[in-house]
């Protein structure tokens, strides 16, 4: 099942694509998706309605977040291979997590902005494990049983405030709508296979990531098991899971995001995001 | 006003202290202590009921967290400038925030866990802002007007998740019950001077903290402020704004907690806390 959220920035309706791929009305099986409609029980109840018997949404409403306001929205820091070889890093031997306020979560599509004073704004396209089932001290071989399923993230970043500012990424990684979360959350039986999946983003068309999700250091499973030592994971909780190859920080010179620039992003079977830069 | 949760986890209901330090149940007033109540149309709303009017509640009962789940809980890192120098760090140049994740808030006499593999469970007394109104890009001067009130809260850190598991403290910070907050949200108009409060600090009855506010590196006004550069603060956030000297790191040798202890502490005018120890 696809999941999303549409209409306009705080009453958001949740909402089903069809077998079409047009948005059908959720609410009236459940209100939210949220942490609730997210758990066994909420998605049980959600894949038992027809989406043919539900209202179809006419137009092209604007999309939310694809998953409502969760507790967390953490993230996992230099987790491909690749990518961490072009910060000129070693690759971590432990997961590096860190959080973005969830204040920071927006639609897909909506503009993106770019913070006063910042001139290190940058991009980062990345799976986000979205959370099922409340998951503390979990084994690794039964932590995809606490996933609800997958969504597309932009961890949009600013390199200056995140690395320069004294210490602790979650400066960098804050702003208002530097955590564009959708078009859908893919519910994990439509993804075969979560360590191959074929990510890419671009700037103004030219293309700046590729990458799969097959070169991440620590996997999905392994990311759930390991957060769930330090914290308690709750239904609806987002995991960034890091970013591969080519964001602005490692091109040569660094280059990073103007007002006016037009930022798009996919993943298979996650869809895509387009974002306009725009001046805080 | 002081207001608090009290009843079993997660069934707390709010309440307010009368001229007595009776509690009176505010159900009729406001659903929560969250960001609804905090925000001024709720304070107001509150401060126009008179507690001898509210139902008195009966007995001792358990007091849950002084404000209900945030979307925020930050913390502000060394920013004393005695506990800086007991750490042997240079007092910061600007604020060092992290976040805690928010399930790890809990009633301030509640159990305090030590995470499994623990051997490094620490304490921390913190006076902890609480936000009353949305602050983006506020100035120093105007930063307080986005302020609710204080409470007191123990900012619970596993030193070796903290520092020695691949970096950002987020990992020794959020595990369950390591944020105690309460017993109670106090209106900032009952508070005099902000950068004058006593808070002290417990362990088996010894006393391991001493401090004051006024010698905080940063203030809470240029906190609010500052953070506000960087995320959109809302109401019902909480920051912890650091501890004075005396934490379990900074004695020699090295001492942290163990299950069966207990930790008291108090903060002038905010109440106190009492936490035993237990295992994970």
């Amino acid at each position: 099942m696809k999941l999303l959220r549409y209409g306009p920035v705080g009453s958001e309706k949740p909402g089903i694509l069809d077998d079409q791929g047009r948005i059908r009305d959720l609410s009236t099986i459940v209100p939210e998706i949220d942490g609730a409609a997210l758990s066994p029980g909420g998605l049980a109840r959600i894949a038992a309605a027809d989406p043919a018997d539900l209202p179809l949404v006419g137009g092209t409403p604007r999309l939310g977040s694809a998953i409502a306001r969760p507790a967390k929205f953490l993230c996992v820091g230099l987790n491909y291979s690749d990518h961490a070889r072009e910060t000129g890093k070693e690759p971590p031997e432990e997961p590096i997590l860190f959080m973005k306020s969830t204040s920071a979560l927006c639609g897909p599509n909506d503009d993106v902005e770019i913070p006063r004073t910042s001139d290190r704004t940058d991009w980062e396209v990345e799976l986000g494990i979205v959370i099922g089932s409340t998951a503390k001290y979990v084994p690794e071989d039964q932590a995809l049983d606490h996933v609800a399923g997958y969504a597309l993230v932009n961890d949009v970043s600013e390199r200056r405030f995140q690395s320069e500012r004294g210490g602790q990424w979650v400066k960098g990684k804050s702003h208002d709508t530097f955590g564009p979360v959708g078009p859908w959350m893919v519910t994990k039986d439509e993804i075969a296979d979560v360590q191959d999946i074929d990510l890419w983003l671009d700037v103004d068309g030219t293309r700046r990531q590729t990458g799969n999700t097959r070169t991440m250091i620590f996997g999905a499973a392994f990311l759930v098991h390991y957060i769930s030592q330090f914290m308690t994971l709750e239904p609806g909780d987002i995991i960034a899971t890091g970013t591969p190859p080519g964001v602005g920080l490692g091109m040569k010179p660094p280059t990073f995001l103007k007002a006016g620039q037009v930022v798009t992003l996919g993943a298979a079977g996650l869809g895509e995001q387009r974002q306009v830069m725009v001046q805080a």
